[in-house]
This record gives C-alpha cells, structure tokens and sequence, in this order.
C-alpha cells in the first residue's frame, strides 16, 4: 500500500450510479495525487494507508473504484529508520 | 483513481469487436496521457476521475479497456488544502 | 489505454506453451517500449491503443500476456486540443 | 516482484475490519517506499521480496492488502552480474 | 510485457509456503530491475519477456508472484524501426 496525507475532496456532478454515496478524497501521495474513496472516515490532515486497483473495489462493493482508504495511521505510528 | 482533464478523443479504424460502440476520450492526468472510455458523457475541458485496470473493463461490461470515465468532477468541486 | 506506436516485432526461443501462435509487437508509448500480443493485424508504423493487465490476458483467452493491442487508430483518428 | 529493504512499520488508529491482526511494514525499493503485510516474520533491515496487486490480497485472506512480503532474502541471496 | 536481461538470482532463508520450489531471476528491464518466477529456463544474459500482474501468479500456479519469464527472445528476434 501507499502512505499518503489527504490534502482534500472532490465531488461529482455526473458519475456511475454504483458511486452514489461514495466520499472522495485527494490524497497525496508524495509522487502524484490519488483520488480514493473513504469508508474509515478520514479528514483533511490525516495519514492514510491506500489500497489500489481491484482490491479497492472489491472492498467497496465492486464499484468502480481502484482507490481506496484502507487505514488511519497513527500520528506516532510510523517508525522508521 | 486519477483526476484528468479531457484533452480531445480517438477512434479506429480496425478494433476488436468487443469495442464497438465505445467512445474514447483522450485524458490528461498531468504525467501521461490516457485513452478512457466514456460511459458518463464528458467532453473536451471536463474534470474527470478515471478508474482503470480490470476495474474499468468490468464496468464496461468486459470490453477489453483499462481505463474508464466514472465521473465528471463539479467545476467547484475540487477542494485542497 | 495507452496510445502507442508500433516500431517492431519480437520472436522467441522458448516460450510458454500457451503463447504459441501469438504475434507479439514492440509498441513505443513515449514512455517505455511495451511488447504487447496483436490480434487486430497492426504493422509497423500504426498508432495502437494498447489494453494491459488482466484484461489483455482475458483479451487473448487468458494466455500469460499483460499487454495487447485492441485498436488500430484512424490516420486522421486523433483529436487533441 | 520487488526487492526492498525493510525500514520501519505502521500502525492504524482506525481501519478496515479485516486488517485487524495483520502486520504492516514499510519497504524502501529504492524507488518509493512501500507499505505491506507481513505474514513472513521480516524485521527491519531484511531484504524481502515483494508481491504486489490482488496477488498480495489473495495471500492474505483477500483482505484489502495491494503488496505483501512473500520472502526474506538470504543475506548472501543475490547474484546479480 | 516488458523486455529485460536477465542479471542474476534471489534465493530465500523463509518464504510463503507456496513459493517452493520457483526459481527467481532477477530482471534489467531498462527502468528498474524486477524479480521474476521462471519456468522456462532461462538464465544469466537472456533477452526475455515479462507478464506482470495476476496473470503471472495464474501462470505459476495462483502462487504469491507478480513476474513471470513467459519467453526467451532469440538472439535475432529484436526487430525494431
């Protein structure tokens, strides 16, 4: 998975059906901006774990997403070397 | 899934058959450029979030595409920090 | 999908059993030679969308390939702003 | 796959239900670091391989897991020319 | 599939279970190198083609493996404009 911070949101005036109720959120990944959509409740600010590709659809009911929030990390929880 | 802008459209010549009646887009992501189809309607200058992998082709009922418009993006709707 | 260029061909040795018959081209996206299996008869020279991941290998009876050319695109088939 | 070395790890405040009791490592590639479950027993400093995509989730129980240790390197495991 | 040359070997101390008995090779493909499950013989100094993805863990068996040798080039077998 990616870490990334949510850095904001987008919304849609047109979309699939299956996307209806669906939270997007930006997020940055340091390398490119992902837009994912959010069943854990993630906010502006927040590092996130990012599962993408048929994973992330599958995790949201097989709509036609292949981003998506998976886990907030903990503000001390990233150890690193 | 990624934000791009619609930048213009291509079609073929010869194509699997599979892919007939699929219209497709030319998106810019801001690294590369990608073909889409388009399911949702959107047209050149829209905002629109791309979904692709096996992602795509299941929500273009199996056709052999990678990439596929889900939404069209509120002019107002994108907000970063 | 990625739009490339068909600038060669490869052949092989030795080769998974199930990819016998196949014809494998070497596509320029702009970014990176991909060699994809064509189906669609393109030549050297044409301008392809190419298809990759599970949805090529599906594309091709579910041989182990990750790319494969879908469409040959129109000479006058690309419109960009 | 990837081969990375392990340089650290994540925990989640909140998360998707089925990650509790997995185990999250962060994995430099070289070319971005990573994040991936671990059912493999790595510490910091292991090289690892690294699978990626529903690969991964499939070997985790089809959790909502994109990468995955599936093994630790020898320390004398790479012969490159 | 990409094209790389084969530079080298990977052997583990602790592996997924499923991993027995694959032997991986280490990939140059230009970009970064790839570790990749073999199962046609090939070996140090190889042109070969690569299928990445869920394709290359259903060639090998639905093992944890992203990478897979599906061919080895013939020393003439590059035909590029």
């Amino acid at each position: 998975m990616k870490i990334g911070t949510v850095i904001g949101s987008v919304w849609a005036t047109r979309k699939a059906g299956c996307l209806s109720g669906q939270t997007f959120l930006v997020v940055d990944t340091g390398r490119e901006d992902l837009v994912a959509a959010d069943q854990v409740g993630a906010g502006v600010g927040d590092r996130v774990l990012l599962a993408t590709g048929t994973v992330a659809s599958r995790y949201c009911m097989d709509a036609p997403i292949d981003a998506a929030v998976v886990a907030i990390l903990d503000p001390n929880g990233e150890r690193k070397l």
